[in-house]
């Protein structure tokens, strides 16, 4: 399948703002790996198809979940906010037939984050959050981090937002995020 | 080992100030009994020794470590604040010879909390926070909860104050808390 038949896929899949997201993470994610050196092209492609399961509707999950023997925990079963990332993965892999893996973990990791993430990880998951068109408390601070060079800094602060939105929303504590925030914490450097 | 005993044991061991808190918790303990039905001498042990472990020099921590072979993960061997609890449990249990199992498992899990935790656990886990000298924004807010019969209420309560301190402080979050955390926000009750 080349790039435009995925786009295509991607955009049945979801519904026109999602879309718009999608690609506003792809132009993102090219930004950065400019700064931070890395394959445009894979870049773009992580964006486009990162949120291609988002908008599953319940009998899809199962559908997709029998069809690929999904693995998912007790709160990846619970919440396709957490599921998309790894149900995602599968769809890019065996629908799309994405064969590069680092495009492939970035998908699954783009929600939860993990333990020493590559740069593609990293570029999704922090694009996922600053792309042009989002627009939070602090996301200028994380812009001016990232574009500034320090990617690292960055993912911290998020996970750090991250968790706390979560125990303010009354929300289950993904334990990946954790790990990857103590693991960012101990490991993070500059640039 | 007679009650007189161990509590001598323990104020050989501790500073007069912290012995001083231990007999805080150990009073506020059999207060939480009365309201909550737990035996109160059992309750009293467990905040008198709760802390026992809590000034053991660098040295001390290798020899008990040591002699009881006692398994700590990577965040606990680098903080006393934290393996302090697990290090306690052993020298209450090998040291003063405690035969009951709650008490035992109260100490090791004061400072993390943990899923599914015992009465006895929760008890001594909140009377640390708030015994009567303690004095931190967001304290009395804690007592309310826990004298109204809210004793769930104020676990969650302060588990999430304490992730949220550690984040502000830069410090590394325990997948424990977190796990007791997630725990008690889906099987909290009242009472």
């Amino acid at each position: 399948m080349n790039y435009n038949d995925i786009k295509d896929k991607v955009r049945n899949m979801l519904p026109e703002k999602r879309y718009r997201h999608s690609e506003n993470v792809a132009n993102c994610a090219v930004k950065l790996s400019e700064i931070y050196g890395y394959n445009k092209d894979m870049a773009y492609l992580a964006g486009i198809v990162h949120d291609c399961a988002k908008y599953l509707s319940n009998e899809d999950v199962k559908f997709y979940v029998k069809k690929y023997d999904i693995k998912l925990d007790k709160l990846e079963k619970n919440s396709l906010a957490l599921s998309h990332s790894i149900i995602g993965s599968y769809i890019c892999k065996y629908e799309y037939n994405i064969e590069n893996e680092d495009v492939i973990r970035a998908v699954r990791f783009h929600t939860t984050g993990r333990e020493n993430m590559s740069l593609l990880e990293k570029i999704i998951y922090i694009a996922d959050l600053i792309e042009e068109d989002r627009n939070f408390n602090g996301v200028e601070k994380l812009r001016e981090l990232v574009y500034g060079g320090n990617l690292d800094e960055a993912l911290l602060l998020s996970f750090n937002n991250t968790i706390k939105f979560v125990i303010d929303n009354n929300q289950m504590i993904h334990e990946k995020t954790i790990k990857a925030r103590n693991y960012m914490l101990e490991n993070r450097s500059n640039k």
